[in-house]
């Protein structure tokens, strides 16, 4: 099969995934000072611009990666299938993390969902990248290229997986190193 | 009319609906404790993750038999429609099934909502392509090939529908089958 | 501007709006009797396929007149606008009918509010078409093709409007009605 | 990079956000005199009508500055995903001055909340457009059209920021001039 419809689908789920993330953020109910409300909305706003940079820059390393492969397999479109369906999860986890990490209740718990969520997913990530990289690469892929992004790559997985244990001791601080390795 | 719109639009809702499963995970409310809040919520990351790969794999098959097709015309795009509407359709009986398997109660009845929902669909998608491949393929499609894609949906409908009469024995075990069916 | 751009644009909010319509069904609360609760949404089941059906036939239709454009222009892509923002509104509609269909009050207001949003729907694809066939038609378009186009969409309008008049004598069967309009 | 992804991506975003602001307008809730529910959501109808066009009208004015640039390069791709998240966010203010403007208490907060949102979104268009003329031009575009546009989108931002300042005044008023920007 030719790259070109999964890549295409793969938009489609990022697209949307991302553009859902709005309904993680509550409008505040009616009656009460909605001044104040919508300061104190502060932790739903960060979850969703770290979630928001966080899956717009893996749709960029996406296409990326998708570029350097003549085609695709059944395996790479299970692995890349798991990949959208953790992608299409990040919704769930950025939930949770703006409303309890705003309560003051669970806020390690719910850094720990979102930290887990974001390592899985550059777990499969990086999975997509070696599997295309070892059996689908196009004849004309630059070996110093592609053991490039292998490098560029590499790091990843660790880095979500520290940010998670930081949530241990500081569930936001956690959060606001996931924004940090986005940009 | 070309295949190219047909599949165009079929992708869109296919991406769309896959992405909005998401929404059928009822995120816990403040106040409990969360980490056992999220573990009970087991139901409803498998009945996501069954319908995720589900959905997934139609969509991947999709693909393949509109490869086959020369033209669309209006009964195929009517067939077609009605396999999206059902496509769409899936985040009901994903959400149902979460929720009551997750409370013990009426069990069967959201298994038999959810398996009935996979069934049809499956009888849909074998309409478009047994509709499809009798009267719209490609003049250069190999016939060996043709008659090897109907033989191997075949099956789907009744394991579809086996799967479904498991619900009345075992709800869960169902809902598992249809994972290993899109497996 | 070249027609693809507003066609993709076009495409994605049909696709979009069509999926959505999935929310308009609520899911039944815990605890009931399940079997019951879901025989009890009939009107909501029947509410989405009518405008899955009338968004899909639309989104068909939309897809033949604009094929017969040359280009578009400033005032075709406002009335485009206020076309697809018709189309992203039938969701509200389609919830209310089926909210209120089934509770048995206000059936009558609930089938106007429907009605409208349908005959406004089809006046403005009247209106895209009308000016489009004026301005913009290809070259090479066919005029007996073209007048043919403009006759076949002629009644639809009038339709709608005979369907949203009849919801003052039954609600339920100006609904049946938009449903067999669609096919 | 070439645009064609970068656009791709981001006529989805557009589509999906535009078309998630229907979520904005709450149905009715049951028992109630529905003609005159419908009648006093006329806000949620305003803001939904003000946010489609401003959306609609980003994207047509996105299309025309990026069919000017030759590529896409690391810079302009983050300054495009800050413009998505505030694109992506619209939903969450319409909503917000929907109902606060229909509950009469908070207008003005509400009115100020999505007055900001309009105005970084407009700045963060601004900004695409004049780092994208400045680095990332076509060899063959028309330095006359090319300022042209500039001089064009200069008063956006200046429009907005007064349209905001005017809501201390008269929240309903500033949401219609947001509307009159659009046409």
């Amino acid at each position: 099969m030719e790259t070109s419809r999964a890549e295409a689908f793969s938009d489609g789920v990022f697209a949307i995934a991302i553009t859902l993330l709005i309904l993680t953020i509550e409008p505040p109910s009616r009656g009460e000072h909605l001044g104040h409300e919508l300061l104190r909305l502060w932790p739903a706003y960060l979850a969703y611009a770290v979630s928001f940079l966080t899956v717009g820059i893996m749709w960029t390393n996406h296409h990326t990666i998708f570029r350097h492969f003549a085609r695709v397999d059944r395996p790479l479109l299970l692995l890349n299938i798991l990949l959208l369906m953790l992608i299409a999860f990040v919704p769930f986890p950025t939930r949770v993390a703006a409303e309890f990490i705003r309560s003051g209740d669970n806020r390690r718990e719910a850094a720990l969902l979102y930290g887990t969520t974001m390592t899985v997913t550059a777990i499969l990530f990086f999975s997509v990248w070696i599997y295309g990289s070892r059996h689908l690469l196009r004849p004309d892929a630059d070996p110093r290229e592609v053991s490039g992004i292998t490098r560029s790559y590499l790091p990843g997985t660790p880095m979500y997986g520290t940010a998670t244990l930081i949530a241990f001791a500081s569930p936001i601080a956690s959060l606001i190193i996931y924004g940090a390795i986005a940009f």
